[in-house]
């Protein structure tokens, strides 16, 4: 099951075949959880933020689910990115 | 080479196995892309959000990169969730 979902993910990756090729096994993407660690006992993992309470001009949130200081980024897409061809990055909050 | 590091990443996901089971095929964990399609042609997609600009109380962010409305929340990680057995969801900015 985890392979065959597996596969799935692996050929919603890649580029759509030519017409005329002949057709792939499974058409289904994108079946793979994105969040291998944070918070696996909870449910659905929301962050909230109140905006008045940032304390710093900028504050970088994770969007990879890779950071050891979720939600805030701790710059861990960048070693994602590097070792998956991932393009993923934070959201930047900034006071003005 | 796509099956092989996925078959990793489930197994990442997957529980431990009981003692005395067989040993599975690979150990290592996380070698996929989270983003299957957005903004693909940029090399780390950031966006930023002005807080003082925010015009509702509450807005959601997507986290799951699943988002047509992305880099806002259109509830996508609820399907992604349901499908995967993951528990991603949405980064709340509250103006107060």
């Amino acid at each position: 099951m985890a392979a065959l979902s597996c596969n799935a993910y692996a050929l919603g990756l890649s580029h759509r075949r030519p017409a005329g090729s002949s057709p792939r096994r499974m058409v289904v993407v994108r079946a793979e959880a994105i969040n291998p660690d944070i918070r696996k006992t909870e449910e659905k993992v929301v962050d909230s933020v109140v905006v008045t309470d940032l304390a710093k001009p900028l504050t970088a949130y994770c969007r990879c689910w890779r950071s050891a200081t979720f939600p805030l980024c701790d710059g861990s897409h960048v070693k994602h990115n590097k070792a998956t061809g991932d393009n993923v990055g934070p959201l930047l909050l900034k006071k003005q």
